[in-house]
């Protein structure tokens, strides 16, 4: 179904990412590159909701350079849509800041918070979950959220528990009532939860009204409301140092921690759309088509004696032999080459650098 | 000990070479590339024997493209001196249109056949052996090469039998008769070889004088002798096009086999002077000094939870993660990734860019 016409879209495009070097750096991170698809992440993300929503309801926020840059991949978004943060603070700060934004234009406007940079392979469907929870989300005092099937014990997720009994249908899709959501488990922990069956992942995205969204604040995160109360004010007022000094007072945390795993009244609906959030060179590997010898390839790469490795080398020639399970990543002035084992240790080669002090590859 | 004045270097440096791909290609084989020190092979080949012999006195021998680049790199040598194969047909042909080309300015000159992309790391003693050889080809009716004493029982060189009966000490060396020559073994020959002793490395270095190569030719080579002939009485009448006629005629085989492995009154001393024909990128490992972890780098890299590595990367940081005994080769427009047990199989990577069609990475 269709979401009505007091429905807007705020895209969360603020990360910073490490974990794609050296393609990702500080100044261009995951959302901004090509890395699912022949578009940047962003700019399918905005594709997706088109059918939607019009350029007027979609908003995105992000810091100063990042919106250069999404002024630059979206040109058609009105200038007053792409918001900036005064500086990187998560999604707490940044959520409370457009959801004001919105409230401003209409109190009971229903928001779709959604990360820039996640993947999604049945749009069609995601559309239609979006429909039926902007349904869900206008007609009473809920927050709702999509939970993605977990397809192994993840420890790099949070979780959603949610229960069976008392869910409902809207437009045609079920919503589940949320117990709790829990932070990023450890593998037994994590195993247990795959095995009990309800806990989903946490997608990190929210569907909210508006003035929902800040009775929510003033009733389970009270410390978070003073903050909204005062960004409103800020934002009427359309002053700018104002706004920054709320802003930079608000606690850098997530809006997870900040008001959902507090929350009451949060629905759930099954996130079963082909949801990635392509977090590491492994994530993508799984996701990009594979020929011959199980190997992903963008770019030209030739393989002997080798298997299932994944290579991104746009400006050159690539040759591997004798190898299996290698990440190679070319880039005009760094190159990564990394066993698929070590994928989440791409960070400490960022530290090494800083340490290092060799700022121009970060 | 300094050789007599009538003393000529060949160096034979019209090898194609693939084992350094992507750093080598067809039109920069390894004696072109500054892989081993700063300087590129041949120019180091070249520098060692500079203390003997003045350039008049050094000869280069490869195809014309070659020789292009010989002048560039050596531009003190005559331009008579750097002499241009038709075609490239193996060291018999080389060194019969050398030594003749060396006979006609001298017939009892002596002749250091040299490749041009070894390495030697103790080049004072090189030296003081070759003066010593020098004497001992200038003394009589025999033909002196270097044996290296083998470090293990390798399958990529031929060997050379020889007897400590009947040795003989000139200018300070011992010069050992040689037995036999050998092919390259298979693994079990040459644990054999090595197990039983006088059986050392044939370095492919030669020493002669041009008249007595002329005589083993025509006593131990008599299919090869009338090409030496005919060879001589071309470069006597400066007949280019005879000249390439007799040199295509010459079938293309190795010296070793067209006369060395025929020949008696050969002589073999010690090469223990650091040889190393640097045959492949583990070999270049073995050389290049060591960092921490063990890895051997030309360029820029940093490495996380990784050992023994070797990276060739000038033009960018190259970053290693979670791998052991890998190679990773970076050049301009192509890029190999390789385990070191599998570096033989570098050629086939040429082999797939033939048959791919892929000319320019050739």
């Amino acid at each position: 179904m269709t979401p009505g016409p007091r429905t807007f879209a705020v895209i969360m495009a603020g990360g910073a990412g490490t974990r794609f070097w050296p393609l990702s750096r500080r100044r261009r991170p995951k959302q901004f590159l090509p890395i699912a698809g022949s578009k940047t992440m962003i700019e399918e993300t905005v594709a997706r909701l088109r059918p939607f929503l019009r350029n007027s309801r979609i908003l995105t926020i992000s810091d100063a350079a990042q919106a250069k840059t999404i002024r630059r991949l979206v040109p058609g978004l009105p200038e007053r849509n792409v918001l900036v943060e005064p500086e990187g603070r998560n999604t707490a700060a940044s959520l409370i800041l457009a959801t004001a934004t919105v409230y401003l234009r209409d109190h009971g406007a229903v928001v779709f918070a959604l990360p820039a940079d996640h993947l999604i392979a049945d749009d069609e469907l995601f559309l239609n979950k979006l429909g039926a929870a902007a349904r869900a989300a206008s007609e009473g005092d809920v927050i709702v959220t999509f939970g993605i099937p977990p397809s192994y014990p993840a420890t790099g997720f949070g979780y959603i528990q949610y229960a069976d009994r008392g869910r409902r249908r809207v437009g045609g899709e079920l919503f589940y009532p949320v117990l709790r959501f829990k932070e990023k488990p450890g593998l037994e922990l994590a195993r247990e939860f795959i095995a009990q069956g309800r806990h989903f992942w946490n997608s990190g995205m929210f569907i909210w009204r508006a003035d929902v969204f800040a009775r929510k604040l003033e009733t389970h995160a009270p410390d978070f409301y003073p903050f909204w109360l005062r960004m409103l004010g800020a934002l009427k007022r359309r002053d700018r140092s104002e706004l920054a000094g709320v802003f930079r007072e608000i606690p850098a945390t997530s809006i997870d921690y900040a008001l959902m795993e507090k929350a009451d009244g949060v629905l759930m609906n099954q996130g079963n759309f082909g949801w990635s959030d392509v977090g590491s060179w492994v994530a993508l590997a799984d996701i990009w088509p594979k020929g011959e010898g199980g190997h992903a390839v963008r770019g030209e790469a030739v393989f002997v004696d080798s298997r299932d490795c994944l290579v991104y080398s746009l400006n050159k020639l690539t040759a591997v032999v004798g190898l299996k399970d290698i990440i190679v990543v070319d880039t005009p002035d760094a190159l990564l080459v990394c066993h698929k084992k070590s994928d989440q240790k791409v960070r400490d080669i960022i530290n090494l650098l800083k340490k290092r002090q060799k700022n121009e590859y970060l």
